[in-house]
């Protein structure tokens, strides 16, 4: 069931209450506190692909520090990833961090979650709390062992609900939930389970999803589905890859659960051997800068004359080889006939066009 | 609905019939016929990835010859792809090529087909009908143009069945059908229309599906549900990007489907900031030799203590960061402690043991 309940994330982003899916990615390595205008540039460049939420590992307290200081120079909502150590948690609220991440089963003691808990409500910043099928507690992780899938699903479940029951206990209820499998199939169940029974708030991902191809398509498998059915309010596609491919990968998930948002529809041939344009390069080239355009267009990137006119006529601005030369379309009307060396400069012209 | 009738790819492949779903991909350049051995090399690598059939357009005739002498030279099925002149297809059919896919509305006068037709009859090579939504009939275009999704489905099946009707009336009907567009309500509105009404084994795949995040993303949401249904017999999916990644997609959208086939199924670390090990690089490294083993295994790749352990439980293979040092696990136990620069090799030898 779609969620009602809502979650502000620094008055920047809202998630739940029927407000769009926000997208997140997660940061790959240690900040480098020496130079974190180059940090700042990238959460630029992430922020122009469409993420709306940045989070960070925080395993030690300089790392806090770090963040907390890079919280201050980046108008992107930046979540704290907290693991073992709750005096993290704490140093990180000193900050504008605009969300907390933690696994509350490996914080250790109650009144250290209570802390944590404490000095979240007083600076109204939300908590999310993540579990993993793969470090459940230990009664759940071996009734998941020995139980069939439906087991499993319910054992993941009951260990959110009890992360879920003992924040609610403190009086605590400004939280996101994350239960995360490597695997479709429980994926789906679990998150489908936890809809039906709870009103909080759903980050959905697949963990340890695996390489770009494999994490895409196990990410592709699992979240379409559950968007599609009203499930899940913001999401994060785990892959052992860049987070510029997360977010472009989250935005295509979306696109594809028929929530997408406004940008460019990127279509383009796989090449083959009658093409006379060089499709791959071109796509490479242009990505980027592609999905960093506001604008909503679709973009046909085509290789030859069998399937370039054709597909040609739909796009708002399209290219694609004819022979040796190179064409350019606008809705279908060619525009320019170029050699292959004039096709950059002259796509970004008719591309500058498209935007008057 | 699942396919009952099958048709055999050169005694190597059945497609359709209840019988496992082929991945198929396609050449993406010319062939050079001065290096074939080239050619043969590559195609022995994507056998082992997984690739059942692979395809070729074939532009003139010198592309038809040097085609049918590296379908002599190749134990995987060969395909040959023919627009415009019936004349290539003709001559691709003296040579041990497995099957011809036409778009008969770009061949022309119905003399041609009927020679193509007879030929393949003749030689017990089947044919694919290849429909494109971008390139229908006339009338069926405007049809699909003025109309909603349900009509713009039902033009292109429409399309698809003026093909089927006119082979049959030819007394041919050793025929594959295939009906792509670019969006992913489309593919899925018309191959469950028609494998409603017909029972031909159908091809899946998303036509101009983009560069390779958006391609797999529009391919993975296409594709799984219908290949979960039942739909569909054979898989192409069509990426801005290498052969290789499209087996490898097509591999992980089987499993997806719930239809995988005995292989490595790799697990791997999105990486962050306490990731002691660089899963992005030894994923990278490591992927085409683990996707090439045929062993059913289980291989995750894992970056810290939070996750690794968790995971590492449940594979039969797993490496992970711990602190500064890579642990090698068997089935949760670890088997080795070992340097990051000993990692290759020590992962080597316990995948050999693997094999035992």
């Amino acid at each position: 069931m779609p969620c009602h309940r809502s979650v502000k994330i620094a008055d920047k982003v809202i998630v739940g209450g029927g407000f769009p899916v926000s997208i997140q990615t997660m940061w790959k390595e240690p900040l480098d506190s020496s130079n974190l205008m180059e940090a700042v540039k990238r959460i630029d460049g992430l922020s122009k692909l469409g993420c709306d939420i940045l989070r960070f590992a925080v395993p030690d307290i300089s790392a806090a520090e770090t963040l907390g200081v890079l919280a201050g120079l980046v108008p992107m909502p930046l979540v704290a990833d907290i693991h073992f150590d709750w005096r993290l948690a704490l140093r990180c609220l000193d900050f504008p961090i605009s969300k907390i991440r933690v696994n509350p089963g490996n914080i250790g003691a109650s009144w250290k979650v209570k802390e944590i808990v404490d000095k979240a409500q007083e600076k109204g910043v939300p908590l999310r709390i993540g579990v993993n099928a793969g470090s459940l507690p230990k009664d759940l992780a071996l009734e998941a062992e020995k139980g069939g899938d439906e087991e499993r699903a319910r054992a993941i479940v009951e260990a959110a609900e009890r992360e879920v029951r003992a924040f609610e206990k403190l009086g605590f209820e400004n939280l996101i939930v994350s239960m995360k499998a490597s695997d479709v199939p429980t994926t789906l169940a679990i998150n489908r389970l936890f809809s039906s029974r709870h009103d909080y708030p759903l980050h959905l991902g697949v963990t340890e999803a695996g390489p770009l191809i494999a994490g895409i398509v196990r990410n592709t498998a699992a979240l379409v589905p559950l968007l599609a059915e009203g499930i899940g309010d913001t999401i994060r596609v785990s892959l052992s890859d860049s987070m510029e491919a997360e977010v472009q990968a989250g935005r295509e998930i979306l696109s594809c659960a028929g929530i997408g948002r406004a940008g460019v529809n990127l279509v383009s041939c796989p090449r083959c051997a009658r093409a006379g344009f060089d499709t791959h390069a071109f796509t490479a080239k242009w990505a980027s800068r592609l999905y960093s355009l506001k604008k909503n267009a679709t973009i046909a990137v085509m290789g030859c004359v069998v399937n370039g006119p054709g597909e040609g006529r739909h796009a708002d601005l399209g290219i694609t080889g004819a022979g040796e030369k190179v064409v350019i379309f606008r809705k279908g009307k060619i525009v320019r006939t170029i050699w292959p060396d004039e096709a950059d400069t002259a796509f970004e012209e008719e591309l500058e066009k498209l935007h008057e």
